[in-house]
């Protein structure tokens, strides 16, 4: 089983609008909601593509109720842990005519420390049967910011391996807590370690503990970068970029990370092609957690390359 | 008692950005959620002002539910018709660079007959201590277009004055049937009737069997069409507009309509006064349903003028 933990889950709102026009009044079908927050993102991912997965996550308020309806309409395993502060919102406004989708997501409100115990206390009693822990997504302004790390500290007193796809100074502690795989996009990446360009950011991180660093670089595919003697630099990307929806592409390649982890999948060559393949199969899809089933065949088209 | 019926009231919810960039990801504050609606708004702008009202609503859904739990918050009374499609919501963004709020309305979902049935039912049972019945807000698509004048029928029967706000072929059957005041916007006003004078528009309901016929001119200020021998035409709007948001500004010249309709009130000059006044006092508040404590000094400053 694969566990995912989602210290800062949302409900996405997605609108679609013939037009957008800026500062006027809109007439629009209902809107779609559904969970998201890049953990349950991948967890959808993962259900959906029949891998055991059990989704650890907050839920608070109206919308934390909504949260726990979806959850159970897509019978995904789930264990949520009730906050004060409601389940924060993301909306999504897709302009038909531009086909550009205007994003905007709330912070989210921090838990009070109760809760971000009883969060750490239900993701490690999953990890007797948890074969890859996957933390991910941002924290709320304010909390701690080595929550990522104490999952990956506790996967590794288990001898569980960790997936963890954060931001800022919570990256670079879940880096010295000795991740497994790291998945920054190259902003992420540049913002945490100071480092313009994406092979010298991964290396900071791999100095600083991680195994491995997976750097998601939209339209150009993906890099790898693995610690070992020498360090093993990778670039996958697919012959053409695809054209379609990007939203949650970076969380199907954490998924297919995740798939290849907890089968013990040593080559980080294979890991690459199936993520690529997983991202490129979500840019293809409407909505965040799902992917193409030609995934398969975009596996097969993924050219993955040594840097050095 | 004033009854307000919203026969398709929303969960607004409202978000402030920084600064606004189409096809951007935006990270924002948590946004403010509150049940709107135009009937609802009305409602609430009454119960602030001191005005005893009850607000008859249909609530559906787990958006439902948040409008439910933000009327017994505010200590709104209110009845509430269970219906299974869920409340809809708008979404409102407003960019604090440019002060300008782009608005994004779900058009809701139609009610089963009998669900209709029962709102109707709810509203006439609460005529006996009504003074003034509003009926106000669009319809969802596939409604009854005489739902409305159906309203309106059932409180001339009771011996109530009604105000109906609302567009399209049920603002024409709501003239039909005899209501006391219609309050179409300009735009409305045109769709409605075909006619692009707002005099003409005006005058064209009141033919049909309107009593008064109040148009919201936004900047403008308003005009009031009156049905007699001669017909009265008035125009009313302060020395200057004002600037701020004019998101509930129509629904607060309800209110202020409704007030003085309910108290007897014989004089167009005078409604058009207040609801002028009350409709600036709207604008310089940021959130619908809420209007300025200076209306009173605002009221003084509105001309009003004979048009014929």
């Amino acid at each position: 089983m694969i566990v995912t933990v989602t210290p800062n889950p949302a409900i996405d709102l997605t609108f679609s609008v013939a037009r957008f026009d800026r500062g006027e009044t809109h007439r629009v079908p209902a809107g779609i909601a559904r969970a998201g927050g890049k953990g349950l993102n991948v967890a959808r991912v993962l259900h959906s593509e029949g891998h055991p997965v059990q989704a650890v996550a907050t839920a608070g308020g109206p919308t934390g109720d909504e949260l726990a309806a979806d959850l159970r309409s897509l019978k995904l395993p789930h264990r949520l842990v009730t906050v004060v502060a409601p389940t924060r919102r993301s909306i999504a406004l897709h302009d038909e005519e531009r086909d550009e989708t205007s994003i905007f997501n709330e912070l989210g409100v921090n838990h009070a420390p109760d809760e971000w115990r009883a969060l750490t206390t239900a993701a490690t009693r999953a990890l007797p049967d948890c074969r890859c822990l996957v933390g991910s997504g941002s924290l709320p302004p304010g909390a701690p910011v080595g929550f990522h790390a104490d999952l990956v500290t506790a996967a590794r007193a288990a001898g569980v391996p960790s997936v963890v796809d954060t931001s800022g100074p919570a990256l670079l502690e879940a880096a010295r807590a000795g991740a497994t795989v790291l998945k920054p996009n190259r902003d992420e990446l540049r913002d945490a370690t100071g480092e313009a360009d994406p092979v010298a950011g991964a290396l900071a991180l791999v100095v600083l503990g991680a195994e491995w660093v997976v750097v998601t670089l939209g339209a150009e595919g993906m890099l790898a970068v693995c610690a070992g003697d020498p360090v093993t630099v990778l670039r996958a990307c697919l012959p053409e970029p695809l054209r379609g929806n990007a939203t949650g592409a970076g969380d199907a390649a954490v998924a297919a990370t995740a798939v290849a982890i907890a089968e013990g999948e040593t080559d980080p060559a294979r890991v690459l092609r199936a993520a690529t393949a997983w991202s490129a199969a979500a840019v293809l899809m409407p909505l965040a957690g799902e992917i193409s089933p030609s995934h398969p065949e975009l596996a097969k088209r993924v050219i993955v390359e040594a840097v050095r």
